[in-house]
């Protein structure tokens, strides 16, 4: 039996030799190999069903740790995530071994405190005067969270009833918003039809005007408006939606303002920066992901909800064995009746960690740091030859641009060129992971009419610097001048 | 930056150090504190903004340790989890270090492959001969997984115009089952009331003939049923419904079975035991929660789906950032649009650990070792004076009964004899929970008219003795004895 517990400690060895803690800046992001391949590399199977000594688990390991993404290197650039911090580690690390659920003070006694105090540090830091909160497993579920609370207050008896026989109600959100506003829309029965899109301005933000048309337009077809979904750090474009221009329409209209800040919401930590976030004051609930730019290990997910005792009315289910009401401590510790799920994971300890340690503040310096150097390798491309901005400038911390290899240069862009131009990123892409030197992710924008570029991501995990900036750029004007033409 | 990450080992020795990995038997199970005394030792609070030194993290670390519950203790039998599995910890561990998302091969090249064998190792033990599968953030949400897919299959038409103006439809499950169908019912649109709670017999088994009454009755009130949630390892009384009797109604009348397996489903692990999932290969979907008794940390919770390729086409949303049709690989490896998250914790490598270390083979004599140590209490409860079982026998490992203390024995059963009955249960779990040496849940299961009851949980992790069970019930009878008369 102690023998097995000896394997923890060939785990930490294992992730410091195998460079993933922390991953220097010259390994490799990703040891590619075809899907074909690594089944033969690794024996996934679990036909066989032989016990494995712990020198052969931990070759297991090691081969696992080898063929996988080292997303802590400063080049892993692909996601709106990037390496973890430390402490975040430190705190994911220590309740895995605590290996609780959060849903009784009983059983989560330090981190149901530790919980509520994020929450309360959350709320104060979006300027919610009071309110509530709860860590879900991920954006998209705090954002369908946040359409079932706003159902529930337009009408309690949907809880009972379900929408048979109703009005259909109808959600807005913009072009540029997040796809789990889709998903949420067909679990929750309001189906996709009634998911209005509305439309956003050059730079990915919602318009304000088309909104208000939208709304009048959804009620003149005897549809019934009720929630509104805005974005603060749109997925691609890393855009800003007007919070105050939009909580205007909605308190005129009377729907309920929710802010998508999954990617953006980590603006909050700077005093350089946190005016992109002007008038979260005004938002019914707004959703975070700190396990996005900010390196909170996944899952690390909030909600928040400005009025409070909403979220246990609206989703409490009273279940005897677990919350019951004859317990020997003040049960309104017990906050599981909160939830949808019944067993939660304990994901505000590797948030609260990394506050208590580094500081609020030093977090924001991570974030300031971050938007320096995006608004850096922005400069650059602005004027570097061969690139070309995919905006003027950039709200956030994305920054999305062609590559114009030198062979394209020079030629009427004709449709052809363009359509030329849009194979350049996969192609890059392609040998950037077999080089396996960085990965930056690319897509295109079909609602604007263009096709694939290069979504670069600077997150706060690990720190970037203007030399890393410098040697991003230079590679892949190498990718981009080894194509061979014509694509 | 070098510093920072050296706390990860201080975090390794502290676990051993507060005597988490492992934790022995002699060690408490928990140091109560009420939660404003909590309060006062650890300062929670993120009102200041210092910084703190590694050794003050350190200290803040060790105090949540030493006030957290040792779910790994033998005597921590609350939950239907317990502690955790340690090649499944070591598993959380790399993947929290690695830090990356479930949804595509790109990001995830081990990891796909991994939780794609994890998948087809269930299917087979379950005898699915083919379908998909997926894992979510736990059981409630698996459940909802299926009654939307369930939804989906009947007509693909909800996804798109939603609940509005259709017939009501019309889910069942039983008396005995989860809360989390409820809340299923509500997130989806089809309301508590359209959820059908079908009778169970003595034993907490779904009353086949109930069901296809209430079927019939749900088509004569003009309500559509479309889903009927069976139960392997109920909540409180651990009963597992017929799948064949129930399978029998559903193909009769036309309606998705999903085996809501989430506790159960660790029995067919075990040739001895699997006998009670016979009929698996009837069902339309299951869900299997080896975060609870087989000891994978949580969240670690599957949903196996028999119809391939639904789980893509019910929840496809096709984003284009993320699910690019130009890339250099087979994109059918790409699987995050089955799911309804977008980021997903990877959850099937810490299983796919013990089962490739352990063999299913090791896995199973842990489940027949809990089985056999349930049945050695349930036969030394029958007999053992003062103690009274809810049930003649428990189908699984869920031990349910109550202790009369001495006081109160020998008297005529009146309803206020019961009545005090019902007190004893939470005044033994203050004093054990005070005295720190164990944790037993109780619950009333007031559909069966009856109060407060001990359901002692035996889990694989740590392994059960016959002498741990011994102690137990010393234990008991010492806690129930020093009650002061009158309750």
């Amino acid at each position: 039996m102690a023998e097995e517990w000896t394997f923890l400690e060939r785990v930490h060895r294992m992730l410091q030799e195998e460079q993933i803690l922390p991953t220097p800046p010259e390994a490799s992001v990703v040891d590619f190999k075809y899907p074909h391949e690594l089944s033969k590399i690794i024996d996934v199977s679990l036909e066989t069903e032989v016990p494995r000594t712990l020198d052969e688990a931990e070759e297991l390991c090691r081969l696992v740790l080898k063929y996988s993404v080292k997303t802590g290197h400063r080049f892993f650039c692909n996601q709106l995530f990037g390496g973890c911090d430390p402490y975040g580690l430190a705190g994911s690390w220590i309740t895995d071994a605590l290996n609780t659920s959060q849903y009784t003070f009983e059983v989560g006694p330090v981190f149901t405190l530790i919980e509520d105090a994020v929450v309360r540090k959350c709320l104060d830091l979006f300027n919610f005067i009071e309110g509530d909160g709860i860590f879900s497993p991920g954006g998209s579920m705090s954002n369908m969270y946040a359409m079932i609370l706003a159902r529930f207050k337009l009408d309690p008896h949907f809880k009972t009833a379900g929408l048979f026989g109703a009005k259909p109600l109808v959600a807005f959100t913009s072009q540029d918003a997040h796809y789990s506003l889709k998903k949420a829309a067909h679990w929750m029965g309001i189906g996709l039809d009634n998911l209005e899109v509305v439309k956003s301005d050059d730079r990915g933000r919602m318009c304000p005007d088309a909104l208000r048309e939208a709304i009048e337009r959804v009620k003149c077809e005897g549809r019934r408006p009720f929630f509104v979904n805005a974005t603060a750090g749109t997925t691609v474009l890393g855009a800003f939606d007007d919070i105050n221009k939009l909580a205007d329409v909605c308190e005129e209209t009377g729907l309920w303002l929710h802010l998508d800040a999954c990617l953006g919401g980590t603006a909050i930590l700077s005093k350089n920066h946190k005016s992109l976030l002007n008038g979260s004051e005004r938002l019914n609930s707004l959703a975070w992901n700190p396990h996005k730019t900010l390196g909170a290990p996944l899952q690390c997910s909030i909600l928040l909800v400005k009025e409070k005792n909403l979220l246990h009315k609206c989703n409490c289910a009273n279940a005897d064995y677990l919350f019951q009401q004859d317990k020997f401590y003040d049960i309104s510790y017990d906050t599981g009746d909160k939830s949808f799920q019944c067993g939660r994971k304990v994901d505000a300890f590797k948030f609260w960690l990394m506050m208590k340690v580094r500081g609020v503040g030093d977090l924001g310096d991570k974030v300031d740091n971050s938007m320096a150097m995006s608004n850096y390798l922005t400069e650059q491309l602005r004027t570097r030859p061969g690139f070309r901005l995919v905006l003027e400038e950039f709200q956030y911390t994305n920054v999305c641009f062609w590559y114009i290899p030198k062979a394209m240069r020079g030629q009427e862009e004709t449709s052809d060129w363009w359509n030329n131009l849009y194979k350049v990123a996969p192609l890059i892409k392609e040998k950037m992971v077999k080089k396996g030197s960085m990965m930056v992710g690319f897509t295109p924008l079909l609602h604007k009419g263009i096709g694939n570029f290069f979504r670069m991501v600077i997150t706060c995990q690990p720190s970037f610097s203007r030399n890393d900036i410098d040697e991003f750029i230079v590679e892949i004007e190498q990718f981009g001048d080894s194509l061979n033409f014509p694509l």
